[in-house]
């Protein structure tokens, strides 16, 4: 005997969570499909060679690899095995690992269906992906990963209907006061220039990033360690306050880029951007610029996205995004300018849940049970069963004769709205007695009227 | 640069292939709904020792098994890896496993929630599983498994009505012919008693299994190799092809068990579900007894089911399940008889193919494009679009504009059915011109006027 647990990390799903994620989940494709995009899937799996090597130090630790089948021994000189370390053991007896993420194996499969897709192209792709990150709350070692991608086109256009799309999804779970910020990696990268220090733009950025999470003087004093002076970090700071009333500082952010050309091309991009949504108001969600936004991921180009859930609500990042140059490069596929989104389904469900505004949802969506009232009712009841389901009508019989208390407790436990007597009486009389378990209310009802009655309810 | 392949026995899935295959499980899951089952999930990994020990040496080969992560050498003694073999390192440097089936993990739920459900318990779950078998039509290394169960009852009427789900599932997928066979373990295990040879079930029910593969003949010298006398062998052939035609040999059929009560009950078993079909017609399928059906999981122990495609085509079994009595226990919960059944998703799509039982499906579920006449234009198609969608209208904007014919390629490519052309003229006069793909009309349009007709289409 052995005492079951779940792989840490990992989670079962029971019928009302998983009604719950559906709900989400379909608000989510429906926008998708809304904003012309079609779905792909992607094995979990890929080839290790596919995996490795994209995602930094830090992600590859992340990665889970799955052991060679069979003699996985067979290539390894077992001599060596002594003075080697894991690292060199594992590309030896590994030769897959588990999706990290849904980016990497969309740039596989764009560059392997070059010649069956159509520039510009588009799709949405939700499937799982899995870390082996710590466990904490909102973050999982499997979790669902929505996104949406256009690559092959530059225009600015995209960066607008994504931002729609982000407040399409959130109007229609009724979510107010989602905060879209937007920054471009161009103006990040003009402060570098401004500043003199391009070889220290990873510096910089892992530093802005930590500014919602770490008070301003310790940002501050790991920027000064990193030999930013004093001047400059006020400097920066300033210009990122500046940025998050952009309509009102415009031309006093135009003056700080005015020496570097990238810098004032991510400005107009953004007063792009900005122009559209002052005449277009967004429907529920509100949209700031914030030059500290910055996204730790290597190969944004542009525009980078990141939505944080109404500020009453204390968890990190519910989407994000940003458009990237040369993803599919490294597949040997080059100019196809990308922009894509994710939305991160279990945060999303933790902000709808904490803000009660999941809809009436069922644990059980069988609509009546037929009570069992002897093995010789018993082809009546399938029977019964059967037609009810005939009619559209969710329905189930109680396989046991077992006492009358015992089923009724077992469509309470379940919450199924309504039972069928069906005995001795009914049989003869050629009619069914229908309880509505809500009310108390039961009906003597012809076959007709009681398939009316249920596919009325 | 690297050329980017594709994991062996993995797949992508095209927009095109995922429309079909949700419209197949979609029906899948309407019709588990319609009888009463509701979904749970597992995760895709378990602990290895949830896993592992489950499925037998051949099974335990096929399972995926994940790396620990980090230094995965750790509790590794390196001086004894020279004299150890693989399966000995195995498990030291493994401890999560991909899952193989959905039967283990349904069990290890069950046990581990039994205090939040009731029984009788039904679940659906619709999941990848993962095998490391040997790639061939039909066959991959992961795939989707449809699974619907029920614990806690012994009532053979959840046989009747798990033969009555086939049969919805294969109405409503509009496909004839499909052969739901069954047998029960009673009547395997009654051959043994008559023959004297316990020890031979797990032989005669391994090469009863072959029968549909092998010559008769190969797999009676099987027989005879394992001791079975040939008169042994033809009465059991005889037997066979007894069960073939249930209702008219159902009396020599009792004769031929009347010195086994586990046989006569086997033999009553199946008479309690023929008679039920005989007043109910299955819709769609035929019901077929056949004491040759053993399926080889050992843990079924009751009734069992194989359903083969209609006989024009040429594919294994679609659909399989089977009554098993103490699944659970494995993980401490004893007496909790149970019966599942399963569909292949990728079979089942075979078939669907085969016979050109698709109901028309989009590869794009787009219904129009906004074309794109220059960059003093690109707020106002960004409006026209998000205007289409608040309509329920998908819809999609031409990012750039480049040539007309470029932009109509697109669309045709794509199966967009209309294309909106919107320019000076059009922005002058107030008015949309539409312009239908298939038939070339083109119409000028006020934008109420654009709504209907699209929302009509």
């Amino acid at each position: 005997m052995q005492k079951p647990i779940l792989a840490k990390g990992t989670r079962d799903f029971n019928s009302e969570e998983l009604y719950k994620r559906n709900y989400i989940i379909s608000v989510i494709k429906d926008n998708f499909s809304k904003f012309g995009f079609n779905p792909i899937e992607t094995p979990s799996f890929e080839r290790s060679d596919t995996l490795l090597g994209k995602y930094g130090l830090e992600g590859e630790r992340l990665i889970f690899k799955i052991l060679k089948s069979g003699d996985f021994l067979k290539d390894v000189n077992k001599d060596e095995i002594k003075d080697s370390n894991y690292s060199d053991l594992t590309s030896k007896i590994i030769d897959k690992a588990l999706r990290y993420d849904l980016t990497v194996p969309f740039a596989r499969y764009v560059v392997q269906n070059q010649n069956n897709i159509t520039i510009p192209y588009k799709r949405y792709q939700i499937q799982n992906v899995w870390r082996a990150d710590r466990p904490q709350k909102g973050r999982f070692r499997e979790f669902l990963q929505c996104d949406a991608d256009v690559i092959g086109s530059k225009s600015l256009m995209q960066e607008i209907d994504f931002i729609s799309l982000f407040d399409g999804v959130f109007s229609d779970l009724k979510l107010s006061g989602c905060q879209i910020k937007i920054n471009t990696r161009k103006i990040l990268i003009a402060i570098c220039e401004i500043f003199n220090c391009k070889d220290k733009f990873t510096i910089l950025t892992n530093q802005l990033d930590k500014l919602d999470k770490l008070n301003r003087e310790v940002v501050k004093d790991n920027l000064l360690k990193a030999d930013f002076s004093s001047k400059e970090v006020d400097s920066i700071f300033e210009v990122i306050e500046l940025s998050k009333n952009f309509n009102d500082n415009l031309e006093k952010l135009k003056s700080f880029f005015k020496t570097s050309n990238i810098g004032l091309e991510g400005i107009s991009d953004v007063e792009y951007i900005f122009n559209y949504f002052s005449k277009n108001k967004l429907n529920k969600s509100d949209i700031i610029f914030d030059i500290g936004l910055a996204r730790g991921i290597d190969y944004y180009t542009g525009v980078i996205f990141e939505v944080t859930p109404p500020k009453n609500i204390s968890l990190g990042s519910i989407a994000g995004g940003g458009r990237y140059d040369d993803l599919t490069e490294i597949f040997g596929l080059k100019n196809m300018s990308g922009i894509g989104i994710s939305f991160g389904l279990d945060r999303l469900y933790l902000v709808i849940e904490e803000l009660n505004l999941f809809p009436p949802i069922p644990i059980n969506t069988v609509k009546v049970l037929v009570l069992n009232f002897g093995n010789s009712f018993s082809y009546d009841l399938i029977e019964i069963t059967n037609y009810l389901r005939l009619n559209k009508i969710n329905a189930e019989f109680y396989p046991d004769a077992v006492s009358l208390k015992k089923q009724l407790n077992y469509a309470n436990k379940n919450k199924i709205p309504y039972v069928i007597f069906y005995g001795e009486e009914e049989k003869e009389n050629l009619c069914f007695n229908l309880k509505d378990m809500n009310s108390g209310d039961q009906k003597s009802l012809t076959k007709d009227k009681l398939i009316k009655i249920l596919s009325e309810k």
